[in-house]
C-alpha cells in the first residue's frame, strides 16, 4: 500500500487524483509552479511543494525537480495525470532509478507505442487492423511514390517520430506526391531530427473512436467500451461520448477485442487507450495508443460504474483489477463537454482572467470535474480547459437534453468561455443525429478549427 | 405532456425538481416568500412568483395563493416536493377542482395512509406485518390495560391522529399504564381534537428501514430497495444509506414484497415510501407510509441508476413506469449525510446566517444536492438543512471512506454546520460496524437528541 502519492500535474486532473488518494486513505502531495500557488489542487492536497515557475519546462516538465520533490516529501509513487510527463519514458526510468513507483506502464512499453511507425508495425504483426500503408520505413520520395500507388490515393505521408500534426501531409494524387513527401520529410528532420517516414491511405473525415483498457501486472486486460471523440478543433477533442452512435454491436465487440489484443501484445499494464479511426463504411483502423489516463476517462466511468484513477493506483501497487471483462456492462449514455476559457469566434483564442462569479450544474447524473472557484485567476501559461461537464442518462437523447440543461445552468463570469458554443453543438441537428465526424466543426459549423 | 410545472417548495428540493423539469423539456415556475427572494430556486426556474412572506402558513402553506399562482402562470401541474403541502389531501383536492395535476397520489389514498391507526388496520388486513397491538380504536384506560397485558409490556400508547411525537407515551409496566394512557389521551385531545388511541408493543432501539416504491396509473408497482435511516436526532433523520447493513437478503426480499403489497392494497400511484422498524432479532413491522418523495430519495437513485423525480412527473402525465421490477438491481452502496446549519453541541440549535465562502466536494460518485451559493443568506424561518452530500461506491467500506473524503473537503464559512459531527459519525466504530440503531445519537454519542 502506498503511503503517499505525489501528483505531477495541475488543475482539474490533479484535483481528481487527490480525491482518489483520499478515497484510498493515501496521503497526497501537490507540486505547483509559482503561477499556480493559489490553485485548488494546491489547497486540497495534504502537502504541497513549489517546483519552479512557468513555462512548464521549468516546473511541471522538470523531471529532476519533481523527483527531488517526491524524495523530499517521502512520496513512494508519482501519478503523472495526462500531458506533461505522462508519456515520457525517460521520466519513468528516472522514477524507477530513484525507487519511486510511476503510476502508469513501463518505460519500454511507452517507447514501443510512442514511435508511431513502430507501433503501427507491431499492431500489423499482431493482426490488429491498421490503415492500409507501408510496413517498413520509407526514406526517399521515389520509393514512396511506388508504394503510394499500391496503397491508392489520397495518401497521408507521416513522420515516424511525429506528433501534433508536424511532418504530416496529404498527397491527393501522383502529381503532388514528391513535393508533399519532401516537405513532410524536411519538417520531420527539423522538428524531430529524424527523417524516417511512412505512408498510409488517407481516410477522409473519419470518426474518432477509442477503446479504454485497464491492465494489471497479473496478465489481466479488460476493455471498458468505447468513447466517440469525433468533435475536435485543431486536433483537440471538444466532446466525448459513450457509447458511440456511429458503430454497431458487432463493430463494438471487435474493437474491444482488438484493443485487448493490442495491450496484451505489448505487455501493457495500467490505464491505456487504443485510438481507432472509423471510415464512413464502418471499417476501423488502429491509429495510436495513449499510454496514460485521458481527459475523457470520466465518460467511461459513468457508463461502467468504475473508478479508473483508483484502479490505476491499485494496479500500480501490484493488485489485480477489481473487475473482470464479464463485469463490464455499458449502462446508459454519457457525454462530456470540455469547457474552455476561449473565444470560439476568434479561432478559439484563449481567454484567461479572474473568475468573478460562478455557478456549477449538479444533481443526479451530472458531474463537473474542475479546479475553478470564485476568485480564481485562470493563468495564461497553461491549457485553456477549465472544466469538464459530464452527464449520464438512460439513453443518448436523454443525455443530450441533460447536457443542454447543465450547460444552460452553468455560469462562469469574468472570462469568455465556449459554453454557448458547446450548447449550440448540443442543439445541432447533425450532432444530435449522431452524424458528426472529425470534420464537423470545419464543415458543418463552418468554423476554421 | 406537461407544458409547465409549478414547484410548491423551496431550497434544494425545488432546485432538484427544476433540474428534472429541464431534463424533460418542461418549463418551471418557482414560488417564493419574500425571505427567499434571492434563493437559488428562484434564480434557476424559468419563471417565478412571490406568494407572500414567512411564516410558511402565509406562503408555502397557503393553498389558495399557490393555486392562484399556478393559474396565473399557466402551470398545468404542481410538484409539492416534501414537507409543506406534500401530504395535504385538501390541497390535492383543490388542485383537481382547478384542473391542475398534483404530482403525487390521489387525495383519498393520502387520507387512507395519513390516519395512522387506519393505515395500521389496512396493512394488518392485507397481511403486512405490523407491530403487535390493538386493531380497534381504544377510548378508555381500563380497556387499554386489558389489551396491553395481551400485547405484553413495554407498550407504546399512540394517538390515532398523532404525529411529531405528540400523544405518544411508553408504559413500561402495568403500574404506570393508566397514568401514561390518560396523559397521552389528553395530549391527543388538545393537539388534534381527537381522543382515539391505539396501543402497540414498544420496540426498543429499533432500526429504521424503509422501502422506496414507484407506482403508475396502469397498475404497475415497483420496489426500489431499502434505505436504512436509523441515525436520527429528535426523530429527524441525519444519515441514510442503501443497502441496509442490518438486514439479510431474505428479509430484504420480504420487505420489498410487502411494500409492493402495501402500495397495491391502497391503489397507490406515484412515489411513496413504506417505513418499517426492524427489531434486534431481525423482525420487521410496518410503521407508516410517506405519500410523497423523501429527502433521502437520492440514495436510492445512486444504487438503482434511476431518476425518481423524472419518474414522478412521467407517472403524473399518465405514462407507464420506465422500469420493471426485474430491471431494478442494487449496485454498490450509497450513503447520504444531511448537512444542517446547526450546532450539534448546543442541542442542534439552528445557526442561520450568510455563507461567506464555500467549497463543495465533487467528482466520481459524489453528488451534492444544495441551494447554497457564496453570499447566500440562510434564513432563520425554515428548516436548517442546507445540503445533502451523497456518495456512491462499490461497497459500504469504500462508501464510508468516500463520505469522509467528501465531508473533509467541504467548506461552508459564515455559519455553523454539523459537518464535523457527521465526519465523527463516519469514523465511529459502532456506525462503521453497521450497528447504529435509532438510539445511536443518544446512547452511543451521548448527545441528547
Amino acid at each position: 500500500m502506498f503511503n503517499k502519492i505525489l501528483i505531477a500535474n495541475r488543475g482539474e486532473i490533479a484535483v481528481r487524483i487527490i480525491r482518489a488518494c483520499r478515497n484510498l486513505g493515501i496521503r497526497s502531495v501537490a507540486v505547483y509552479s509559482k503561477e499556480d500557488a493559489k490553485s485548488l489542487h494546491v489547497q486540497l492536497a495534504d502537502q504541497r511543494i513549489c517546483i519552479g515557475e512557468g513555462p512548464a519546462r521549468n516546473s511541471y516538465l522538470n523531471m529532476d525537480r519533481i523527483i527531488a520533490a517526491a524524495e523530499n516529501m517521502g512520496a513512494d509513487a508519482i501519478h503523472p495525470g495526462f500531458g506533461f510527463l505522462s508519456e515520457n519514458s525517460e521520466f519513468v526510468r528516472k522514477c524507477k532509478e530513484n525507487g519511486i513507483t510511476f503510476i502508469g506502464p513501463d518505460a519500454d512499453v511507452i517507447d514501443k507505442m510512442g514511435n508511431k511507425s513502430h507501433a503501427r508495425k507491431t499492431m500489423m504483426d499482431a493482426g490488429v487492423p491498421v490503415v492500409p500503408g507501408t510496413k517498413e520505413p520509407v526514406y526517399d520520395a521515389e520509393t514512396g511514390k511506388k508504394l503510394a500507388e499500391e496503397i491508392g490515393y489520397p495518401v497521408m505521408i507521416k513522420a515516424s517520430s511525429g506528433g501534433g500534426g508536424k511532418g504530416m501531409r496529404v498527397a491527393a494524387n501522383e502529381d503532388e506526391f514528391e513535393f508533399q513527401f519532401n516537405m513532410a520529410q524536411r519538417e520531420s528532420a527539423n522538428a524531430f531530427g529524424d527523417d524516417t517516414m511512412y505512408i498510409e491511405r488517407f481516410v477522409e473525415n473519419p470518426r474518432h473512436v477509442e477503446i479504454q483498457i485497464m491492465a494489471d501486472s497479473h496478465g489481466n486486460v479488460v476493455a471498458l467500451g468505447e468513447r466517440d471523440c469525433s468533435v475536435q478543433r485543431n486536433h483537440q477533442k471538444l466532446i466525448e461520448e459513450s457509447p458511440s452512435p456511429a458503430i454497431d454491436e458487432e463493430t463494438r465487440r471487435k474493437m474491444n477485442e482488438y484493443a485487448v489484443l493490442a495491450a496484451k501484445t505489448v505487455g501493457y499494464t495500467n490505464a491505456g487507450t487504443i485510438e481507432f479511426i472509423v471510415d464512413p463504411k464502418g471499417n476501423f483502423y488502429f491509429m495510436e495508443m495513449n499510454t496514460r489516463i485521458q481527459v475523457e476517462h470520466g465518460v467511461t466511468e459513468m457508463v461502467t460504474g468504475t473508478d479508473l484513477i483508483i484502479e490505476q493506483i491499485r494496479v500500480a501497487m501490484g493488485e489485480e483489477l477489481s473487475f473482470k471483462q464479464e463485469d463490464i456492462r455499458i449502462k446508459g449514455h454519457a457525454i462530456e463537454c470540455r469547457i474552455n476559457a476561449e473565444i470560439p469566434e476568434k479561432n478559439f483564442m484563449p481567454s484567461p482572467g479572474v473568475v468573478q462569479h460562478m455557478h456549477l450544474p449538479a444533481g443526479n447524473g451530472v458531474r463537473v470535474d474542475t479546479a475553478l472557484y470564485t476568485g480564481y485567476k485562470i493563468p495564461s501559461e497553461y491549457d485553456s480547459m477549465i472544466a469538464k461537464v459530464i452527464v449520464h442518462a438512460p439513453d443518448r437523447e436523454a443525455a443530450l437534453q441533460k447536457m443542454r440543461s447543465a450547460l444552460d445552468e452553468m455560469v462562469v463570469m469574468g472570462v469568455e468561455t465556449n459554453l454557448d458554443f458547446q450548447y449550440q453543438i448540443m442543439k445541432n441537428q447533425v450532432f444530435c443525429d449522431g452524424k458528426a465526424d472529425t470534420g464537423f466543426i470545419e464543415n458543418v459549423l463552418k468554423i476554421k478549427g
